[in-house]
């Protein structure tokens, strides 16, 4: 018994959500970082590992140098995955390149820049056999969880509608020259075809497919650039139907002054309805036609085993967003403890992103886009199959 | 000085809103009650207007009968006007008969079954010059009517996106045979080309123009009704741009389950954001981009002259849905006091739903029915002119 | 059948309580203001009943008066009770020759301006077996009778521990010399023993006995002035036992600075919780050990019969403060219409507070001012004695 | 540069609170585990250490042995601190033995069983100069980080009122025998003198002498078991005054039905006031007299810098429990890493409870405990000095 080894490409000093990466794989003792290629300048690369108090010898000018390294060090020793947290335009190469040299990946969203990469994608993971991880962080809240549990159960009866937002407002202005984050996300050079969709509009998205067990099927989109010269969206809105055929809205926004990063979910049936708010999300409404609404909360009742297995406090002790991000981890930590050992993961373990959900949320961005630039109204997302782990099994408490 | 005098044509035993007209009416002691044609059943007319205590030979056989009586008695004792709460398809002859007759009308909503009727009562309002109000409730609210002084002031910048919604659930399952509302309001003959859109969306719609001194200029809709046999919309989706330029969209639902009458507005500025919620009026959210936001409470600090003069008790004595309804009551009869003495109304007594606010609600219904019929993405409303009303003037603090 | 007459004592031009008086009276149609004293100034009580459109001949002087003069009047003419909004200390006088002079009596809170004078008062009422009512208005609410309801049919289990809250915070710093609110309020010969305690700290000891049908019986308390020079209290503190075993704190302050009217109520049984807050008045929470905590609202799935009878308007529709008011109004001209007919009145027309509250609230006063000046811990409250009107009977549903 | 290395006394495996403090040791990535006692059972210590990947050789039998042998190991190797999570009646005798080894200690609370125990810890604190930190986790939010910055900084003006809350509902019914937490909280042998008050009442105390900068004076105390045979109090009431003149009111109980782990603060000045609630804590209230209430957001505008320093996530990404915990950690490794070099660790740094605060809270246990049982209404707190570290020093923004 041993911690797994983690490496890492991109987080170096003064990236975000590289830190939020390691946090997330650091708090329940069960990971360990062990090298990485932190940053394109080797100086930086190093004195970021130094800084988080690896080897020097371990801290790589470039994370093809750091695959070829780990890949020669013992079995005892090299790194079992590589957590990639680089900007978007390198997720496909470093994912692939550490899947080749026979590396597990745990990518930042969104898995590549277009549907037809995230196809090359997933058939190096298929060609490979090796797992692959996105951190679509919300869909590792316990209440998230719980209310694909409800769904799945029957619950709420069948889905007839669904109402998802995602709202920012940092894009309302134009921001500053400094604000890196700003500059990409708006290029489509590096972020792709959407700025506001592929950023947000897509975990909104995955979150709908997550708690119905469903995926969109045709979308008619309305997307917009609030400020002139800006050449991707920063607000829309989407009407979309599943598979099962729920009738669905989703609007996202960046140029919404005030909020903060609110997601939010609401999925109602013909017998009862949810709701969820990321920003409070220890709290799930379940409401019903005919008897108070009843406010389930992580800790209190009974809950599903799905979402007690990925709570870590007694009711009444908020868990946040670093605590989803890490049931991702935890949970991919004990995929690859199975495969290490040829055992199979449980259904627990197995509950993390993976390439379909890559897959489906790249035909959701491409899909949105078409659709509100083509005068046919309805868009069917290319590639959106529901996938062999998109299934009821083991959800049902 | 003396009361306003008040008849009312429906309102008869069982009937709900008529209910609610009648406390609006009579909260404040400017209005009295003095004659009414309550049902279409004379019998059932005046035991109604005998339990109201009315003298009975003021409860009236039907309307026809009551403005021929009611214009022949002296002007010290005749009514001054006429409340309209009938099934909808009696609105445009009741409201014409009694404009023709020499009474001023306030109409339960819609004012009409279509854009078409309704322009024929406009050219009925101008012949006549009598006065109509349109009960449009929501805008009778204290805190509504600070959000269109904070949008008018220019608090907000330049208003870019809004998101209104309006969920109930009351029609998810197929109703029982002897609910009386759905039945009709399901029924093209008796409610017109819409359910969802016409009863609660229009509301909505009314709400945003209100708020924003604007008015809605195109849409795109996707309109469904989720029990097969249903032969108007349950539910839609509205995506549209207003004169002024912004986004916006518009939820209305009555499969919604377990949401109770759940009407809400967020408006976004390029400086502040406001939220509003029916099912808590008494609160108004102003947001900003990098301060702290503000919870406006009715009767707590700096409130515009507007919505204070539609409050009645200090802060934190919640006022509700029938002091909103009222508002609209007092500031109609305020009108009718004026005309009668041949004096100005003041901005405050204006401020009523008017007959522009119903060719706008006609010219929404419409559109979006047949923008969600059509190929074509976008639909140009017809008719929702900005009216002099709807400007400004007077609102700003 | 006709409506039911009042007159009025105190309300003239420019004072509040009087106002919110003849609103609540007016809602439901069911009373009609015939004539009143609305000012010791002859002239402004004559110019405050034309602004109310009485006629003059029923405008009267002094209060002495309107008796005498009501009295002559034939029995189809003159009022049936008097309703009494005038200072405090006047209470006593004013309700004492109404009830010799055989009317009923409304009365604002505080019935008097001591326990004495309480047990005067109760004699008086007695002796001339007219009905008597007090203007708890918080008792009027709809789910503060759903909460009553659901203890009494044993929902909680035994109540073991209250805590009840009222906070405002307009005492929080010295007021101008023009606030005559704070002026009487905080003079012990126009107000009595207490300012907090007196004025909303009964309130709150009036909304746990009425919630859990039971009186409390000792107490524990500390008052204090926040300011030098005020000679009674505008904060204080109050621990309780009940008849029935429960154990409480009261909590009441008058310079909680940003508070408005919050008046919040929890009870706490062995099997179950409630939580009600007046600013939020249709959600009552009810919550468990081991499961989810249930959002009653007004108007949702099953209430109580006394619930119902109190609600005006549909789930989702807000009620307010001055429904609840109207609610004692209303329920009190049922109490006369009964009396005079000799019927018995209904369990919910009885459900207004009464001399036996007007004697439990006075005792409460005295006891708490008593029990924070004295070196002895707890004190006993002097004729709280449990009423029979205070009874589960018909509480049940 | 390194991790400070921790060692553990208790915690073994089914223990709950070991896991929270090495979650919160582990986020940072600052401390790593590196021993420990686990267990009083050898066997389980080991197995307990083997299953969080410690080497076998350093998983120690007692406590006793772990001091021993860690002290002599060279420098580079050996521990750093020692976190301390027994049963209370050990932390004493651990506390005493790591410091005379010349270990750091953090402490899980209450420091000691008594009042004298904890004079004894504060001596050999002092005598052996080594650092000592105590985890009363709710001053770890960054939230009440802030308030503690408004309180100093003047923006209440000078507080009047605190009322704090720390409510609990698993106690309310006799436990069942296997549940251990009740068992030993119950049993004065090895809870103290208090079960309510010991366990959570000194939180919500030690919370309001945080914020306010100020300490406990006098108390006057209620204290109740709920169920006969109980030893302990499970519920009270304590009115308090502070050094500063503050009244006060705290409320703890842990047979609340319904409530989770609700500890609410509410500070009253006489310019403004602030309410904070742990099972929101991202939430501030900024309340005015005669302005809207503000919502002070974690990460939204201007926070303190005591604040900033705490948070790890941007606005809308909600940190928790765990966060709060794992900044009294991140901030005594400072501590520690600063004496290691020599240096003085930064206000941030010595933002931890400390020896001062244990004395406060044993202080305020004893005095509450003794005012319940006595005739005289007040007690002094003895020993509860405002410690040099609670100074506005550097709070001030």
């Amino acid at each position: 018994m041993r911690k797994i080894r983690m490496g890492m490409v991109g987080g170096g000093e003064g990236a975000f959500i590289g830190v939020v990466h390691r946090m997330a794989a650091a708090l329940d003792g069960q990971i360990e970082l062990v090298c990485g290629a932190f940053s394109a300048d080797p100086q930086r690369s190093l004195s970021s590992g130094l800084g988080l108090f690896l080897s020097p010898d371990r801290c790589y000018p470039d994370y093809q140098t750091l695959f070829k390294a780990e890949a020669q060090l013992p079995l005892g020793e090299r790194m079992d995955f590589v957590a990639i947290v680089t900007p978007n335009h390198l997720h496909l190469p470093v994912a692939c390149m550490a899947l080749e040299s026979g590396f597990d990946v745990m990518s930042d969203k969104p898995a590549t820049l277009s549907l037809e990469e995230c196809r090359y994608l997933a058939a190096t993971v298929e060609k490979t056999g090796r797992l692959y991880g996105l951190t679509h962080t919300y869909t590792g809240y316990p209440l998230v969880k719980e209310a694909r549990a409800l769904v799945a159960a029957g619950r709420l009866g069948r889905v007839k509608k669904v109402v998802v937002e995602y709202s920012q407002g940092w894009l309302a202005v134009t921001p500053g020259v400094d604000n890196k984050q700003a500059a990409w996300r708006l290029d489509p050079a590096r972020a792709g075809l959407s700025c506001c969709m592929g950023d947000i509009g897509v975990h909104a998205a995955n979150l709908v497919e997550y708690v119905c067990t469903d995926r969109l099927q045709t979308v008619c989109a309305h997307l917009t650039a609030s400020i002139p010269d800006r050449l991707l969206d920063d607000d829309g809105t989407v009407l979309f139907e599943t598979e099962k055929g729920a009738q669905g809205v989703l609007i996202a926004s960046q140029i919404s002054v005030g909020e903060e990063n609110d997601l939010r979910l609401r999925v109602y049936g013909d017998k009862a309805s949810l709701e969820w708010r990321q920003q409070e999300p220890n709290s799930l409404w379940l409401k019903f036609a005919d008897a108070p609404a009843q406010l389930v909360r992580a800790g209190v009742g009974e809950l599903s085993a799905l979402a007690r297995a990925n709570l870590r406090t007694p009711s009444g002790h908020p868990e946040g967003y670093i605590e989803a991000f890490a049931n991702h981890y935890r949970n991919f930590a004990g995929q690859i403890r199975a495969h290490l050992t040829h055992a199979n993961a449980s259904y627990i373990e197995r509950d993390v992103p993976d390439i379909h959900d890559a897959l489906s949320g790249m035909a959701f961005i491409e899909a949105v886009v078409q659709a509100s630039k083509s005068p046919q109204q309805w868009q069917r997302l290319q590639g959106g199959k529901a996938s062999p782990s998109n299934t009821v099994q083991g959800v049902v408490k």
